[in-house]
């Protein structure tokens, strides 16, 4: 059988949310745990209890809103992402995965159709990590990665805890009772890519096997500041000139090695005078890549490059965030494109380059993502957008995933904890 | 004959100078028209007296002092270089030269040579520019390329005019007489190189062949800020990847028309966050070269990369400053580098890539220079060295200099007034 969404509402649903933490250049700023944020997740809870869906907190303030099913041992399949934004954040970043989740539940109430497995739409907590550090905190403590202790101590530039606000949250939700976390089945998150592939590709739909690995470097680049007119080059120990090859060295290497990510996003040249040799750059390197071996190979070319070919300059490197790929369950996305073919959308395989909540909750069980495009490629920004067609096609997607797993005999679906 | 410098007085006179601006880091801070300078002058002045030469000021402040020569309508030969120092400067730059063309005219007076021409030390006012701009403001009015009433109208960061310390400075001294411009028939000044040249081949004296022109220009890069991790570089606008490749095509370019100097001392990069794809970049280039066809052509093949070899970013740059090369009178650097000759000093021929108060005055009458070396290259900082065995040598070749040309018959010596 086919569930259809009701895009309409999906909208309007959508708009509603837009204003909380509006702002004035059109995006939000609603960051975790915020006065706005807790508008938001009042809205949400009123539209689920409305529909006799049951709202829980668990101690670190992710909301999980459950339609329940008719099997009684069979775990719930989550939809789910974020309500928590971007202090200049667009419209669509998050939101969309936790509207477009209730709007999953819903459809499936109006339609009547029961299911095995209970349908659970989550919104974690924190997952943009900008008011409090880290990002996915919420999906985090969940998954097991990050502890509860670890989390409510973290403290925002106001000196205010992550504790303080959490007991505010469960105080302005008495309606919401504050449970153990439920185990979960499975996990679908639909996400704006972020990024202009799908745009590009006029693709409506990206199904994502993974998340690249991420790592960021700080180099320092030491020469010597010399008088520009009055050094030959012979005689100059430039940075500039040292930093600059460096990093074309390293993008060619990315480049010829699969055309991965390769970012210089900040370059700092020291004493910064236009008739002097520079004597120091600091700069920095974000890479990404599909797997652990490329990430060491580039570690150590990088290395390799900035102990020795820097001459006559001096160069040493840090270690300033490492990330590990993963991949997204195989045979669930298989099985999920196996939905989606015959179904006239014009889709295509991604790896994300940047990290959800999908990715922690990939550690414990089968966990998906589906992409809708970015127009120009735009997000972390307030001219973010997404066409209503593609967000309606991307829902839709996520209901017949949503029916057919939680369809199954719990015995069958092919999860297990890890 | 041969004159022999005081090489004993050579050093005392320059640790005398040494004292006037003292800074704690063992270097000068003696701006124009100061008081640390206005006492520096009183002490040369001091010196001068008391061998009967006779000193005198023009409008714009330069010192003149005078040892008469036997033959009545014979031009003087001056010598001489500035007192005034950068903020943080070191004890020789400048200094140098004029302690050293004092010292000649004692030594003549020393050893009672008479001279067909007069032979004068000069100080030439405000040659650093840096308390009142431009440099070499002393001299280029004396050349006639600054005007009297631009130049006394220029205000310090206090808003003191160059007029108002004029007045002081003539207050200061009711001895020195306020005399219109002496003509010249040729002039030499002696100055340490500011850079690495001559300590790097051994030399003790270079012989100044000409001025290199200099051009300075700003570049703007504009591209367009993305995801670093959802990007793929088909889809970047990367303005660090374009400043980058303007750079090294230019330094490539100048390494293989000649080495000339080339650097990019400022680069600004903008946003500047890790995982942003820079959208701006700002950039300085100073360039150096011998003639105005290199320049020219360098100017060209900047504008055809900045036009149309930065896409998908655009650029633009504007020219900040530009200078013409210019060459000392060679008939004249030929008769000097006869007498060098033979002398057993390692010498050898340089472009300066600094300009100097000789370069203006190379508009009026044959000039030239000679430099000895600075240790590490170092200028313009307080570390400024030459071994006083250069110095007295660099003097001794002023003395050997100004005694031939001062003694010949003023119709052969090859100057005219251009």
């Amino acid at each position: 059988m086919t569930l259809t969404i009701d895009s309409e509402r999906l909208q309007q649903r959508l708009a509603a949310m837009s204003r909380y933490g509006a702002t004035a250049q059109g995006g939000v700023d609603r960051q975790a745990l915020s006065a706005a944020e807790l508008t938001a997740r009042r809205q949400l809870v009123d539209w689920a209890s409305a529909r006799g869906f049951r709202c829980s907190h668990d101690l670190i303030g992710n909301l999980f809103i459950r339609r329940d099913g008719t099997s009684p041992d069979a775990l719930p399949i989550a939809l789910g992402s974020h309500l928590d934004s971007q202090p200049t954040g667009g419209n669509y970043d998050g939101v969309f995965g936790v509207i477009a989740a209730l709007e999953c539940l819903e459809t499936l109430e109006d339609s009547a159709v029961p299911t095995k497995h209970p349908v659970m739409a989550v919104s974690w907590m924190n997952e943009e990590g900008c008011r409090f550090s880290p990002p996915t905190m919420g999906s985090s403590v969940y998954a097991g990665i990050l502890s509860l202790d670890e989390a409510v101590a973290v403290r925002d530039d106001k000196g205010v805890a992550v504790e303080s606000a959490l007991i505010n949250l469960f105080e302005r939700f008495p309606d919401v009772p504050v449970l153990p976390p439920p185990a979960i089945g499975a996990y679908i998150e639909a996400h704006i890519e972020q990024g202009p592939v799908l745009e590009a590709e006029s693709a409506v739909v990206g199904v994502v096997t993974g998340v690249q690995g991420m790592r960021q470097y700080r180099i320092d680049v030491r020469g010597e500041s010399a008088h520009a007119g009055t050094t030959l080059r012979k005689f100059r120990k430039d940075a500039f000139v040292a930093a600059r090859k460096i990093a074309q060295a390293l993008d060619d290497w990315t480049a010829k090695q699969g055309d991965f990510p390769f970012t210089v996003g900040r370059f700092i040249v020291s004493p910064g005078a236009i008739n002097t040799v520079p004597s120091d750059v600091v700069f920095t390197i974000d890479v990404r890549a599909p797997s652990r071996e490329i990430l060491a190979s580039f570690d150590s070319v990088l290395a390799g490059i900035v102990n020795s070919a820097t001459h006559p300059c001096a160069a040493s490197y840090e270690v300033l965030y490492t990330a590990d790929p993963i991949v997204f369950d195989p045979d669930l996305i298989s099985k999920l494109e196996g939905l989606l073919r015959g179904q006239n959308i014009p889709w295509l395989r991604l790896l994300s380059g940047a990290t959800h909540d999908a990715v922690r909750i990939s550690r414990l069980c089968p966990a998906a993502m589906l992409f809708v495009p970015s127009r120009n490629g735009i997000s972390h920004h307030e001219a973010e957008f997404t066409e209503p067609d593609h967000l309606a096609k991307g829902a839709q997607l996520l209901a017949t995933w949503a029916l057919h797993l939680s369809s199954m005999t719990p015995q069958t679906l092919f999860f297990e904890r890890r």
